[in-house]
């Protein structure tokens, strides 16, 4: 074990357990049809997780933007989205592309990692998804977490210090007992700070095969796997596939 | 389906999920040994359970009592029954004792009858037991939760009308979607009250074989079982058992 000592896994969601580029890209473009051929719809994933949850969600946690629920920030951006980009949906295909946030589908080594990391930690999400979005798409997709740590239970979002040190608090653990699992050095630097232990799992396929790449890992991050099976391999060793 | 509309079901878990009497009384028993032969342990788990938790809880929640975590309440009252029983117990046994409540038993139907209840709704504790308690149970008991709610996320304790809205608010559902499976009819008139829907299923065993009886059902109760197995079959019945 190269973690002696942790008790608790808990996990970035967003682009660490699950898809959510070609899930979001695959949905706008079935929900839209024939109706908006030239569009990138890359691109428009890429937007409204940019600018409908990154950047506000910096705003907030900066300080120069007041709070707001995280559904709230995608839904405002969708809508700006499809004017920008010309398309033209339905109320009702409006309302299903909003909730594809909440069936997003886990990268292929995810839920197999998490079932063998589960028989040795308490395993959770803790992602800026809502509560609501978190337990709909941890029961859809099979993600065995044995409870559902959403920064939404404490109004605010990582990389606020109180998300990392509220999560440890509300599993009666101390923080340096709990490891973030995370596919963002940002993300990870930002626990540590906090007292937790950090797995780094980049993700080079987050933002598509152009996309941006992942940062190299920080020295300090206690462990650095390129899956869940690899991480697996490196938490739990004695169940390792021989 | 005897409750159209309802997406979750929340349980309360102390006598309701869970045997917490008999489990106390095992626990007691076999960490003190033959220490302490002449103590009636059923009555001992009784009142710890009483007085180191139905009661304060009632003034907290009356608000002639300060709020308190429901650990630090059941440890308290530990020492003064240990007292008052004349029990002699090394720290070690006291803090083996103390998480037995973190160990505790589902009743023989709980797991099967929410195996099948999952299929078809949001499943989920609610219960006064810490985050961390109730987690760490579900986990051991291998309860199949989809996320866990403890009323320690709202600060106050049922049947505070805040932690059954509170509830519905995290799931993101109306209260009338959520119905509450409790055998207790206090716990479920306060649900009632806060617009939930509701599921009795009487425990009569409890308090022990001689132990007080459940409460008749209230007429306006949604759903009055026996156990999970049949609280699956009334609201589940397209995969009733033929």
């Amino acid at each position: 074990m190269l973690a002696p000592g942790v008790k608790a896994l808990v996990f970035d969601v967003f682009g660490t357990v699950v898809d959510w580029r070609t899930c979001v890209t695959d949905a706008a473009k079935n929900i839209s049809g024939d109706r908006a051929t030239g569009v990138d719809w890359g691109a428009f994933a890429d937007a409204w997780r940019t600018e409908g949850y990154l950047v506000p969600i910096g705003e907030i946690v900066g300080g120069t933007r007041p709070y707001s629920d995280v559904e709230t920030l995608l839904d405002d951006m969708l809508g700006e989205l499809l004017l920008r980009y010309r398309v033209d949906l339905a109320p009702t295909e409006v309302e299903s592309l909003k909730s594809v946030w909440r069936r997003l589908d886990p990268w292929p080594d995810s839920r197999e990692g998490l079932e063998r990391l589960r028989h040795h930690y308490v395993l959770a999400p803790l992602s800026n998804g809502s509560f609501a979005l978190l337990t709909e798409m941890g029961k859809r997709a099979g993600l065995p977490w044995d409870c559902i740590l959403s920064t939404e239970l404490f109004s605010a979002y990582k990389p606020d210090p109180r998300t990392y040190q509220g999560a440890a608090r509300l599993l009666g653990l101390a923080p340096d007992e709990v490891m973030l699992v995370a596919a963002h050095v940002g993300d990870l630097r930002s626990a540590a700070a906090a007292g937790l232990r950090t797995a780094y799992v980049p993700r080079p396929l987050e933002w598509g095969p152009q996309g941006r790449q992942p940062a190299p890992p920080d020295p300090s991050f206690d462990v650095v796997a390129q899956d869940f099976e690899s991480l697996a391999d490196q938490l739990c060793p004695e169940d390792a596939r021989r």
